[in-house]
């Protein structure tokens, strides 16, 4: 895989209650990097149906990325947890930050109903494990704004670019967001950059 | 919707050391029963990837039903969990009842990635609750053979005969089985029993 | 074990915000029964601290039981839950029905630490499984009035009648309140009360 | 608490298939240092019954420690998790590294049903939040090894000193063995020494 192309990596806005979210706060450990050749740009995303989509959106079609690393907060999971599919669905168990709620909606009308990460799943899978972080394959990315996202960026490099990789993964509570949660698991900050930073290498090197 | 047409309810065989099947033990109720003019035709499939899915789908040639419920096992959970989605995807994490164990195959080269249930899937889960049936939506049916059951009817039938519906739904452990584990929970014959002829109503009526 | 003597059975009023408890839902399916020449009382306990213990105190005094089996609910737990010893320890994590909510405060002041059941838990545990109802030992009946109760029999027959013996058993959510909760797990009434006729039984017969 | 007298730190040898233990891991860290003037030795006990109790119970007699803490593995927890009792019973499903699996036995012939920590357990608790470590207090240090250890423990400094504090910590899977089992939670070396320099720091402030 050539990367003279840029590399997009995104995070999202806190939601449901928190303060911050782990997703940004990786994310922006990268921004302005150059890995391999490859600049990358970090974006930090509204936690809102709709508008994430269309800032990503847009910014893959001015950016032309040769890969697109979205990241996302799942607070019942205790991994690095690689998201293998996206479907067409919107159907919120909480409001969005704009107060948001849709049910059982499609995404995007007469849209496939998946896409499969173009991420090798279970080649980064292996490399986190081999690296010692706890780290899993994951069937589901839900159907909130992490999964809208995650559809969207699929679809639209499907259409402009065949060659770009795009994919999601979902991060643990950091430790500060977990004590405020009875029982949540989390996973320290320098694990979860080390796990990204594995992650981004494993895709240059191929 | 009009069920002239004959009713296909499909479970498995027992796998994973178990003796029985869950979704066996109440499909098998339905067994040549009649519902609202509808003939019930109950199927007990192979937990075998391949076999499973020919098995259906020559059943569902020959019948030509207007619905197909497919019941499945789901060892972990607590509730009726009725399946959203299936998706293009093998990936066993213990053999099949033949030994076959694939890893990160497509179901059907070239297939969609995924295809919704073509239940409706939230008033199902609404008339289960109402019946004081612990019940949920699920975003996987996950990727052994129960998912590949659910992904290939709904391949066929999107051919064969768009009025047809079909749908997955995942059921607890009995409390036969639970007993052999040691936190697994488990939901009384009765209750899934209860649940199905829940659901079967509920297509029916509409 | 002789049982002219009398058999206390007890349940708890609903709390937490649920409408009944499946204690006192299987408690009072054996109210004025008697088996084996054993005529068993049931009592609903309020889920109140200080009150809880006095009303069964009193109870236990006046009736002279040779056996006491007092039942609480898990709304966690899945199975039938054999608890093996009470703790001197008042911890609320919510307020009781009285609005109180001790933190950190001893049941009884230079009481003993903790208490073990004096019914064969192993035993119970060993008859349930072996008809199919799921079950546990467990090793914390919490600190809450469950834990209150359990303590104050035990330390008031440890004065009163060795002989007699006592112990607690936690019950799983029924499912009617179950659905109500988003993962809660749940068993079936009849099996609840199924299971509790076992140990009566298994108790009896010794 | 004057503590000129020495501090015990303890852990334990792997069991269970693992190659490490954390309370081993971490404990091993504190050794030989001197914290406000107290002299802190590390011992890695034996997971086997009998034997740990044995070790430790000498270097009590022989050390004269004003503080105890001991540390073990507690594989599904996600948090550090802050023991309040520990019981007279020996129940263990698993075999120990010795082949000994005892059944329903206490650990003292005639001896109290419990002791109590006598570690200010819910201010340690607020001091490891407030440092945004995530933490628990648990109300069962299970019935294996790790009990044995504090049950021992606390009988023994009850006939010596009773000014001696003493306590039984329970550590989250380091990510280096979380990555072997499929679900469990973890948590950073880092985080878990800097939890137990906090509880040290806790205790000999006051």
């Amino acid at each position: 895989m050539s990367y003279n192309a840029p590399i997009l990596i995104t995070g999202f806005t806190p939601f449901g209650g928190e303060t911050i979210n782990p997703s940004w706060q990786v994310a922006q450990r990268f921004a302005d990097r150059e890995m391999l050749g490859a600049r990358i740009h970090a974006i930090e995303l509204p936690t809102v149906f709709g508008d994430a989509e269309a800032i990503l959106q847009r910014a893959i079609r001015k950016r032309r990325p040769g890969l697109v690393l979205m990241l996302g907060e799942a607070g019942n999971r205790s991994r690095i947890s690689i998201e293998r599919v996206a479907i067409n669905l919107a159907d919120a168990r909480i409001p969005d930050n704009a107060g948001k709620q849709p049910k059982d909606q499609p995404l995007l009308k007469n849209g496939p109903a998946a896409y499969f990460s173009t991420l090798p799943v279970s080649q980064l899978h292996e490399s986190l494990l081999a690296a010692e972080i706890p780290a899993e394959c994951s069937l589901s990315a839900g159907s909130f704004v992490c999964n809208a996202v995650m559809y969207r960026a699929l679809h639209v490099l499907a259409d402009l670019d065949a060659s770009a990789r795009a994919g999601f993964i979902h991060l643990p509570y950091l430790p500060e967001q977990a004590v405020k949660h009875r029982f949540a698991p989390s996973m320290a900050l320098s694990d979860q950059v080390a796990a990204i930073e594995i992650v981004l290498r494993t895709l240059l090197d191929q």
